[in-house]
Parts: C-alpha cells; sequence; structure tokens
C-alpha cells in the first residue's frame, strides 16, 4: 500500500491514553443497573445479563502485571465512521498488555464474516500499517444482522477452533443491540465467551447518559462542516446562488446541528423539530422562501440552507401520505399496473383520501411519479430515492414565484445542491476521534479482562483533555427499552434523536434568526492534526454545549 | 466577524517572500519577446506594449529606500480561486514598503465596481481579517468583461479622482487579455496608468513557458483530492459502490489529472485525449464498463471514476450533434414549438442528418430531452446543464447489461454520484497557494514600482522552497496568439490544455492499466498547516512532474 505524505506522517501518532487504563488498573464496581423503561420485559428477556453494575477503572497503585494471553475477535458492523482502525489497535494494544502471546482475530466484512468463519489473525505488521487511518478497509465491513440463535452458534464454532473467548463487536445501536443479545445467549449456554460493544456511529444517534457520543461525528462532521464552510465563502463572494446542502442523517439530525453550529447557515432544518410542530411540508417550503424574500429585500440573493437526509420522513402529513400510498399499491397493484403512464397521477390522486391526494397533488411532477414508481422489494415507496434537497429547491422557486406575483419578493434565485455523505465516513480520524478511538479499543480489552460480558466500551468526560478521560463499562441493558420494529415488540437500545430542550438545539435556535438575517458564515476549515490545540483539539460544537 | 480556532490561528502566518524581492531590488531587462504566434497581428494591435523585455528581479546590495507614495487600484475578476487575498495582502504589504503613505482601492464585485465607480479603500484593519483565508469576499468579484474603450474611460475616471497611477487585475486568461489590452490603451493615450496583471484560475489552463502554474490550482485540487481520497476508503470498505465524480473543468482537464495522480483511481477520463483520439460516447462508455467487467471478474464491485466537466464538449461527434442541434432549432424552432411533448424527440431524429440522428437516439432519455428543451436566451443548447456523471453511469450500466446477456459481464453495478467544485474554489490557500498569491501581489508591487505595464506578475522556480522562487514580470502580449472567438479574430492568450506528450499525463498513462485492475487508492487527507514540511509545502504533482 502506497502512503500519501500525510498518511506516512500521521502514522507515528500515539493516541493519548485516559491515565486510568494506562497501567495497571482496579475494577470498581458500581450499583446493579436498570434499563431506562420497560425493565420488567427487559429483565425477562435477559436474565443473565440484566442489572449488572456499571463499571469503573480506576488507576492501581502497583505495576501492572502479566496475565494469561488471549485470543479475541472483532466485527466492524454497519456503516463505516472515522477511527475504526483505531478501536482496533487500541484492543490489539489492550490485549497484548496483558500479555504478549494474546491473539487478535478480524471477521472479514461484517457479522457476515463472523457467520461464515471469513477471518484473518490482525498482526502488528497489519495493525500498523491501519493506525490513525480513516476507513474500515482493514477487515471490511458490512450490514448482515446478527440476531439469529443459528448465526450464534455458527459463529461460536469458529470461536472454539481459534479458542476466542472474548467478542468486540463494533456497531451502531442495533449491532449493540444484537451484541447484548448475543452476550446473554453465550452465557445461557455457558459458551464461555464475552461480548463487547463499541459505540459508533457517525449520525451521533447512539447516546445517553452514560454514553457521551459515539466515534465518528466528530471526524464526518468536521469534514462535512469544512466543505460547507468553503461552499459558504463561495457564496458570500460571488453572492449570487443558494446552495441547498443535504447532510447525512436519516434518523436524526444531530449531523445537521452540529454542522449548523460550526458554519451558521442562513437556514438549517432540524427534522425532530418539523416533527414536534407537526409541520407540513408547506410549512418548511415558506420557512425558506421566507428567509429567501427577507435576504432579497436587503439586495441579498445568496445563501445557504442545511438539511438533514430524513426530513421527508418526519414530516406527518407526508408519512401519512407514504402509508396510505403503500396501502393503496399493495391492494391495488395489478389495477395501478395496467394504468397508461400518462395516467397513472390522475389514478393515484382519485384513489387516494382528500387529504393526502391534496397533499399529492402539491408534489413537483418528478417527485410524486418517483413516490408512485420506484418501489423497494417489499412494494413499498423508497423515500431515500428522493432528492430532498432538489424537491426543496423547486417548491421554494415556486412559491417566491407566487409571492413575486402577490408583491412580497423581488429577487433572483439560483439554486444548487449539493449532498454530503461519503466524503466524511471514512476521513482520516481527527486527533479526539483518533484518541476517543483508540481508548475504547485500549478500554475494552480491559473490560475483557475483567471478565464481564454484555458490557459497552465507555469513555468519558470527553470535554477534558483526553488523559482526564474517564474508562469503565456500561451493561448495554441499561441502554434498553422495548420499541415495535416490523410490527414486533423487541428489546433495543434507545436511538437518541435531537432533543429540542437540548442546550445544542436551543443554542441553534437562539441565534438562527440573527443568521438567517445577516450573513454570519463561520469558516472552520480542514481539520489539522498539528499545529495549535485548540485547532487540533477541540471536539464538537454538540459536546461542548452540553456540557456547559 | 466572527473566526474559527483555524482562522484566528492561520492569522499570523506570515508568507515567505522570494529572497530576491524581501527588500531592496534591482530590475534586470532581458531581451525583446515575442508573441508565441501570430507576431505581425499582435504587433499590429499591441504598438505600445509589444516586444516589452521579460523583466526578472535580483537583490540589491543596497538597503530598500523609501520611494514615493503610490496609489493603486486592485480588481478581482471572475470565479473565486483561494489566494486571491493574500494577492491583495501582498499587494498592500508591497506599496507600504515603498513608503507608507501609499493606498491600495479595492473596486467591488469585479471589473464592474472599476467602470462603477464602487469601491472601498483596504486599509490594514480590513487586510488584517483575510490575510491567509479563502474567498474573494473582502471586495467580491463578478464576470464583466473589460473589453471596450467606454469602460476603459469610465474606469479611467475614478483612477483620477482616487490619484491611482496603478491597477491589478487578478484573473484568468481572458481577464489577463482584457489586461493587456487595457494596458495599451492607457499607454496609447497617455493616461499614465500601469496595468499588471496576475494569473489566478483553479482550472490551471492559464500556464505557459513563463507562468508556471495559475494561483488556486493548488489548494482548489487538494480540496477535492481530499473528499475523492475519504470516497475511495469508503469504497474500499464498503466494496459495493461505483463512485462517478465529476470535477470543475470545462475547457482544460488539469484538475481530474492532478487528482487522479493524487489519488490514483480505477478510471479517469482526460477529455483532451478524446477528442485527440476522436472517441466516442460510446468509446468512452466501453472504456468504463470494460474496466468495472474486468474488476467484476476479480470479485471487485466498486471502484471510483474521475469525470472532467468538460467532456462532453469535447467528444467530436457530440460536438457535432450539438452544432447540427443548434442550427436547426434556430431554423425550425417554431416548427418544433408546436409539435406535441411525446413527438418531439421523433421530430428531431427525422430532422437531424442521419449520423447525427444516430448519436442522438443514443443518448438516455433525459439528456437527449434536455438537450432539445433548456436552451440558453442566445437559443443554444446547454451542455452544461448535462449531468455527465449520470448520463456516463446511466449509459454503462446499459452497456454492462447487453455484456451481461451476451456472457461477457457477472456482477452487480451500483453507482454513485458526485460533482465537486465550489467546495474547492474558496478553500482557506494551502501554504503554497499563501506564500504563492503573496509572493505573486508583493512582485506585482515591485512591477509598479519598476513603471512597467502590461505586464503579469511571475514568480517561477515553484517546486523548491519559496524563498528561492525566481520573482519578476512578463509581457502579457508574449502569451498571445489570434483565436476565433464568437466568430472574431482576437488576440487572446493562449488557453493551456493538458498536453498528452507532457510528463504529467505520461506518468497517469503509464499507470492507469495498473490502477485500473487492481486496488491501488492513496487517501491524500485534509491539507495541513504545520507539520511536517513534506506534508504542508508539497505543491501538486503537476509542477512535480512537469520539472522532474
Amino acid at each position: 500500500m502506497k502512503k500519501s505524505a500525510l498518511q506516512a506522517a500521521r502514522a507515528s501518532y500515539q493516541p493519548k491514553l485516559p491515565v486510568e487504563i494506562s497501567g495497571a488498573v482496579t475494577v470498581v464496581e458500581g450499583k446493579p443497573t436498570t434499563s431506562v423503561a420497560d425493565q420488567d420485559e427487559i429483565k425477562k428477556l435477559f436474565p443473565n445479563t440484566y442489572g449488572l453494575p456499571e463499571i469503573t477503572f480506576e488507576r492501581a497503585s502497583a505495576d501492572r502485571k502479566q496475565g494469561e494471553p488471549i485470543n479475541v475477535g472483532v466485527i466492524l458492523s454497519g456503516g463505516q465512521a472515522p477511527g475504526g482502525h483505531n478501536v482496533i489497535s487500541g484492543i490489539f494494544d489492550g490485549i497484548k498488555s496483558i500479555n504478549k502471546q494474546s491473539r487478535l482475530y478480524g471477521f472479514l466484512m461484517g457479522p457476515g464474516g463472523f457467520v461464515d468463519h471469513q477471518y484473518i489473525e490482525l498482526t502488528s505488521d497489519i495493525i500498523d500499517q491501519y493506525r490513525n487511518t480513516g476507513g474500515f478497509d482493514i477487515i471490511g465491513s458490512g450490514r448482515t444482522k446478527l440476531e439469529k440463535k443459528d448465526q450464534f452458534d455458527k459463529g461460536l464454532e469458529i470461536l472454539r477452533k481459534l479458542n476466542i473467548s472474548a467478542l468486540v463487536i463494533i456497531g451502531g445501536d442495533d449491532s449493540n443491540t444484537n451484541a447484548a443479545v448475543l452476550a446473554e445467549y453465550y452465557k445461557e449456554i455457558g459458551a464461555g465467551v464475552q461480548v463487547i460493544g463499541c459505540p459508533k456511529t457517525i449520525d451521533g444517534d447512539l447516546k445517553n447518559n452514560v454514553i457521551e457520543t459515539s466515534f465518528g461525528f466528530d471526524t464526518a462532521t468536521k469534514v462535512y462542516s469544512e466543505v460547507i464552510g468553503n461552499i459558504q465563502r463561495d457564496c458570500n463572494s460571488a453572492k449570487k446562488y443558494y446552495h441547498f446542502i443535504k447532510l447525512m442523517g436519516r434518523s436524526a439530525s444531530h449531523i445537521a446541528l452540529e454542522c449548523a453550529l460550526q458554519v451558521q447557515p442562513n437556514v438549517c432544518i432540524i427534522s425532530e423539530e418539523v416533527e414536534a410542530k407537526n409541520m407540513t411540508l408547506d410549512d418548511v417550503v415558506q420557512q425558506i422562501a421566507d428567509v429567501v424574500a427577507y435576504r432579497a429585500a436587503k439586495g441579498w440573493n445568496f445563501g445557504t440552507i442545511l438539511i438533514p437526509e430524513g426530513l421527508i420522513e418526519f414530516i406527518p402529513a407526508i408519512k401519512k401520505l407514504i402509508a396510505e400510498l403503500n396501502d393503496l399499491l399493495a391492494s391495488k397493484g395489478a389495477e395501478f399496473a395496467k394504468v397508461e403512464a400518462d395516467k397513472q397521477r390522475e389514478w393515484i390522486i382519485a384513489n387516494l383520501s382528500a387529504d393526502n391526494a391534496k397533499i399529492y397533488e402539491s408534489l413537483p411532477a418528478g417527485v410524486a411519479r418517483q413516490l408512485s414508481l420506484d418501489r423497494d422489494p417489499h412494494g413499498n415507496v423508497q423515500v431515500s430515492l428522493i432528492e430532498t434537497e432538489k424537491l426543496l429547491s423547486e417548491m421554494v422557486a415556486k412559491r417566491l414565484g407566487e409571492m413575486k406575483v402577490a408583491g412580497k419578493y423581488n429577487g433572483k434565485f439560483s439554486p444548487l445542491h449539493h449532498f454530503f455523505g461519503y466524503e466524511g465516513r471514512c476521513a482520516d480520524p481527527s486527533n479526539f476521534d483518533a484518541d476517543y478511538c483508540y481508548a475504547l479499543g485500549f478500554n475494552a480489552a480491559c473490560l475483557i479482562e475483567a471478565g464481564v460480558t454484555g458490557y459497552m466500551s465507555s469513555v468519558r468526560n470527553l470535554t477534558l483533555p483526553s488523559v482526564q478521560w474517564k474508562a469503565g463499562g456500561i451493561p448495554i441493558t441499561m441502554m434498553m427499552n422495548m420499541e415495535r420494529r416490523n410490527g414486533e415488540l423487541k428489546p433495543v437500545i434507545q436511538k437518541a434523536l435531537v432533543k429540542l430542550d437540548g442546550k445544542p438545539f436551543l443554542e441553534f435556535a437562539s441565534k438562527r434568526k440573527e443568521w438567517a438575517e445577516n450573513t454570519c458564515y463561520m469558516y472552520p476549515g480542514p481539520i489539522q492534526f498539528w499545529g495549535p490545540a485548540e485547532v487540533c483539539d477541540r471536539t464538537t460544537m454538540t459536546l461542548y454545549y452540553e456540557n456547559k
């Protein structure tokens, strides 16, 4: 692998460990825990791993003693996030510090590799190639869901064969839910295999009272903020375009909110607010059009609009329309298939309830067609295919046209569109993520040494310098509640949405009028690995405000 | 203006000047110059500024003496490029080093501000806010073409009023051509105003034997390479997508070539090669499909394809089709307007010559419709609206389908699309561009002090450390030839296309088979301002290979 100059120089970065786990550790057990909700149901489903105590590590006065060698397996699950390679190098260094004979095995291309027995041994030669780099390419990732007993049993075969006694699953909320189920199962059958989870996702929606942030969120949002900042500077130089910028994050708007706090755009839509206020698509369009008109009156025909990827699915009226469309096309699909192309729109309008027909009619023709024609293998409308940034700018343009006729707008509106997602998921981890991930991995090794299972690796106090972070473990069941998934009540880790009474959102809400009516753009610039600490080592605005 | 942490820290960066102009300078005149072609015509058009000598500056042994104060005007012309603010701060520091009473005036929103007398005085308070930052927002830019005598006369009024005796025009090839015309005119009428040009454009197409590169190309291509590298790492982690990545650069493919040399993608199309080899769109599609099929046979259904924005206009057959379409819709526009929407395609095919009809038929329906419907105010087809990245991936998908039927391909093809342009034009300038731009500006002040006009600021030996760069001035007429523009023969600076016998292209051509058949991705990472010199101070691969 030929390395870029930056990679070559960055390879020698030594992530800073929390001081508690940088030598011999003492395990401190807290009180028994309970799940965030539905305690009785969760307890019943996890008889062997429910109610375990929270664990914290303290620095022992003695020197670190060599323990027995231990073989560990690791799985990368789901979408990429910057820092995954550092979690793995942290686990590697952690188990080697227990005993040099310890071995680390990586299962290939996600949970599928665990079930199908595809793996490699991760030796120091390999690990050293990937320290402080982005991507999940060291072993690959995948989206196979690890949730059935036959998968668990199949996986156990390879664990036995390789003499692996602990498995680390690096993933998002669903993958960690599955890690808890697997831990419970292995405990129940006496398999003698510990399961430890690590909180990963750029979306930032795996967090709670005990997990301050998921890894990757810091780096990804910095990359997006870099390019949005650059676009804003262009926007403010040329003064002639409206940039509609869609950002990853289907199930929560943390990314859009964090970027907004970093770049101070003219508009940022937060899906959770749209849902909570029961806003219609029309309301969102009017909100943007009003900002455009206000700025035009000042002579400014330029601006930036941030849009979370999942917006459409948060709009209550659109959700209802989609639900009815799914039902309609399921029940009358055969009839619809016979309708001529240029009559399909009419047919759908005629067959929908009055409210939904009206909403369907208000959508631009292309989007409406997409909703009725492009369906997934289960026959469902594919909301994710809708280019929300274009849908909104098209509807805003139409609205501005109406406002012009009514004498309420007089300006030029030239929209440009962007979508940022893949640009940030595999970026080189920032100093924060490099340290955080390495600590999460090293700490996972400490949890393994402590003999626990069904825990998530937890590193906290993240707004302090990394050596002052606190390390420990949280029983995964503690984060669970019961939710309906595909019609079935299941124990799952609560997904963290943007809290409308949380400090990051309140900060945004208190500033957005000023940002809309003026040009307050910030230009964060590219992630720096060297240089002043206030540039290199700062973490997210979200963490900053949450801890302020 | 609230500053990001990076901006605050970066403000104190002191660009390194070439040692020759860092103190008192001696002006060394070379031999009289001639234009690159059409010497007689150019000489006739520029009787007062043709044949001037090239100028180099040498370090004088004496200390720098204070000269007379001088008032200078500056204009940013055309699209943004990283480093424009440093050119301006270089001019500012340069004229202040001549005499502290010198003043710098910035004309607002491009050449239009010069003609309309919109300006501000650029004082140190303002300048210091913009040192080492991206964007052109200090005075804005615009695309008004400065080419008519009444504009020149109108501009002269404000120059007189402000007692400005020198004007610096920061722009691309056309803007510098106009600077030469303006210089000639002011000389001819004895206006007593010098005109100096500075070579700006991220496209990299303003360069020649005496101008090694235009500013902004270094930074912009580094930003694009950063995000493409990140996408490649994602691509190589998920192993399931083909990323079609379009890059800015309509009239030349330098950006795509430079990015390819930095990131080593699976495919990069170079428009100049497509034209030189008289390739059809079908040839380009087949070339990509062959790479996809080859990789699929190895089990790899992922890859990256770089596409220059201007590709379509370089394909000879498409150029002919567009020319005929323009003629057809001009001559039979009224008839076409009456054709029903669903009959338009047929009508066009029936009215085109056989060859062009065949090409038109081969285009995806959406693109074909765009070609016939979306025309600019002059009635011309708007080639720039075509989403080339989607056009290609759609045609590749179709071709792969045919190859599958023929048993020549067996794989999955999931394309994703990106376009990078606005992300790089206003990025914070790299150390290279920060130094280069500051030197170009400071050097422009030296040229003003030397009393010359019709020169371009020239800083050379750019692969050496910046203190060793050579500074001087090149008569703009030296870079000119006669070209047909809008039907008229005009003296213009030759646009620099990618040379197919140049070392950067030859390096790419020698490696592309290996990059296509394997996965050799490089991950350059974000621009670094601090840290090891080999990371922070390296310039482009293009300059590296050109000087190797």
